[in-house]
């Protein structure tokens, strides 16, 4: 039996997750890998306030974390701080001190990669972070280990939760953003300050990370492409309702066949045939393309106490499995260097909704400027309305290039029949 | 750099695609995980033909394993070979030589479990067997390494590419049994003598490998319950359909309230908004329902030279990380003695055909004992036909006992208005 001791700093929602599966699990744990894992320290800038579980008295409750630093039977610290302030200089201290971290913190991992990662090759420790991806999704492992041999060429998917939630109830419930939005936050699903979420910016840590594992080419955070869905229509979700799509937020981190990567997240149509337009309200999935294992997809719930507390836990198991001998996985001996794709270079099929006058000739003028742009129509659709005299015209496109798209919408911004910037959704097949 | 020695025995179809990725990927493997995998031979009673990918002059062809399992610098030997032969001798004596084993064969793990098993732990080394189930899926890592710290209550799935993509021929270009087998063995989908698979003895081998780990509880291949697709009549999937269900071979490995496993393979019908329902032709999927992560789905390819090559590389790169500490994964200390459930006692929902003579007090006759054994009916279809004076009558129960559901089909063959034994088949919510 090895036996590993460990502190969790952060005693919230993800931690008492820990605390609960510990409680009830460690024998078993111990029967299935040979793990002993001693809880010896909760630190916490409140230790009074009772949560829903708490620990037994061999656990130190504390708010300094040096105390756990200093314990050399401390292996394993767990970061679930968040945020990329404390959060990182504990990670570093924790590193300095020859000690492995399990973090579920995907802000600190997307935004500080290279001192994060830098720091622990130079000491040569773990760094545990199932938990930053999908919750308990084993996405991490997957790509880093099951992929090992093989080569990622996409991977895409619904890595955010709480929008997915908000945009099932709006597809399925016909209710708008604000009302949708109350009511995850109602239930627990979105923070009371939602932007991270439905800004994309999660979703963005999130592809960093994976897409960062998947190509070995590390992308500073900041340039990942970002659309959020705070601006999203209804009537757009209705629309492509009726020409069988689904909108999700997906996040893509993609590698094309002259080594450019797209690393981008924004609200997208996909067919209601595809696999990742049945994932409803708050899961996860995500699809991997790879050369030798093809298409595959990974599910379940992407965040929650529980959920995550099992990444956690198998990110502790896995070193303590592994002691005297730290995994080398997803420790990259070279990093590749692609260039990020602009995204006016990058192609897809578009939905676009235009608002115009409802008068002879404008199909053939906004048809004309599409053309001039190579870009080749595949759908029409004009709603007959009673409100005034401007009518919404939507189209669907085959592939085109994104900078032919935006000229093309400035181009018919301009027009005299044109009311207002056409809205523009990408499509994924 | 970990170098790791490998010797490949079996040069058929996987054993091919693990050459090829080897041949193709070594360097990616060298820098990602720090692991240099040197393939030194590759065993076959046949190393004239060529095959798609030959190795260079640096692998040895040898028809003799001995050469390989006393060379010092092998230190993991890939049995690709099938079957519970020859294979059982190889597993054997390379695990006494002090090598590891990368093994891809269902067979082998779940009729000789206790053999295979008992010896590992006797010697200490490793068996990786990512590839015996699910192809590329990496199901065997996460049920053993992911959801360590979880509890499992069932694992469930599509675990036979060669049945699934005969039944998506049916139900989807409405094929008889026959024909679909036909193409799908004219496709390579299905072997020659096909029984393995179609009888549902291969998915009852990958279900007693994945309930043994997933409960900690052993159960003999020959415990578990198996029915195979070979009887399955083109009307039920008809008739099934236009109910909203979908028939699949899906394996079954649950744990109830009381303790007592089910391991059981037989068609089901699900209902078309499942997420299984959905997968097609020869892919595979699995769900895990478990106490702390909920519901996760794995879904890809599930057999195959290139997607079970994946696995099998990836386990021998996990070997090579930690070849001076062979990792504990699923080598459990003490086993769970949980009984098997009898089939008598399993609960399910039911679709059941009757081919009944068209007269009055039919239907109050046959619900009548269907009231007699506690079997309510969910719905009642009778189609009208042109033939003669029988019509089938096709039902589906609320959930029911499985004992009381055959006493009520044997009771209903004999009335005299019946016309043989009523088709039952299970439906899965």
């Amino acid at each position: 039996m090895t036996k590993v001791g460990v502190a969790l700093v952060g005693f919230g929602t993800i931690g008492t997750g820990v605390l609960e599966i510990l409680q009830s699990n460690r024998e078993l744990i111990q029967n299935r890998t040979g793990v002993d894992i001693q809880l010896k320290y909760i630190v916490d800038i409140d230790i009074k306030t009772p949560r829903r579980v708490m620990p037994d008295s061999s656990v130190k409750m504390t708010t300094d974390y040096k105390v756990a630093l200093k314990d050399p039977d401390v292996e394993i610290i767990i970061e679930l701080v968040g945020g990329t302030g404390f959060a990182l200089q504990l990670v570093e201290e924790t590193l300095r001190a020859g000690k492995n971290v399990v973090t579920a913190n995907k802000a600190l991992l997307a935004e500080k990669a290279d001192v994060v990662f830098g720091l622990r090759n130079e000491v040569g420790k773990v760094i545990g972070f199932e938990g930053s991806v999908a919750g308990g999704i084993p996405i991490i492992r997957t790509v880093t280990n099951a992929l090992a041999a093989d080569n990622i060429t996409a991977l895409y998917g619904i890595v955010n939760g709480t929008t997915n939630y908000i945009l099932t109830k709006m597809s399925e419930e016909k209710m708008d953003f604000k009302t949708a939005l109350g009511q995850a936050q109602e239930l627990g699903f979105a923070e009371a300050d939602p932007t991270l979420d439905i800004g994309g910016f999660d979703a963005a840590h999130k592809i960093a990370i994976l897409g960062a594992l998947a190509f070995n080419c590390p992308v500073p955070y900041q340039q990942v492409y970002v659309e959020g869905i705070d601006s999203v229509d209804l009537i757009d979700i209705n629309y492509a309702a009726q020409m069988g799509y689904v909108l999700k937020l997906i996040g893509i981190a993609r590698i094309d066949a002259d080594e450019r990567v797209e690393f981008r997240v924004h609200p997208t149509l996909l067919p209601e045939k595809h696999q990742l337009a049945a994932i409803r309200n708050e899961y996860n999935a995500i699809m991997i393309e790879s050369k030798y294992l093809g298409t595959s997809l990974y599910y379940g719930r992407g965040a929650g106490s529980r959920p995550t507390a099992t990444a956690v836990m198998a990110d502790i198991i896995s070193i303590g499995r592994s002691l005297d001998n730290p995994e080398r996985s997803s420790k990259y001996q070279n990093f590749n260097n692609y260039p990020v794709k602009p995204m006016g270079d990058v192609e897809s099929r578009y939905y676009l909704r235009f608002n115009v006058r409802d008068q002879v000739g404008v199909l053939s003028g906004i048809s004309g400027i599409f053309s001039e742009y190579s870009i080749s129509i595949s759908s029409v659709v004009q709603h007959e309305t009673k409100t005034g005299d401007h009518v919404p015209l939507i189209l669907t496109t085959h592939r085109a290039k994104e900078s032919n798209i935006l000229s093309a919408l400035e181009r018919i911004e301009k027009l005299e029949y044109s009311n207002g910037r056409g809205i523009m959704i990408r499509i994924l097949d």
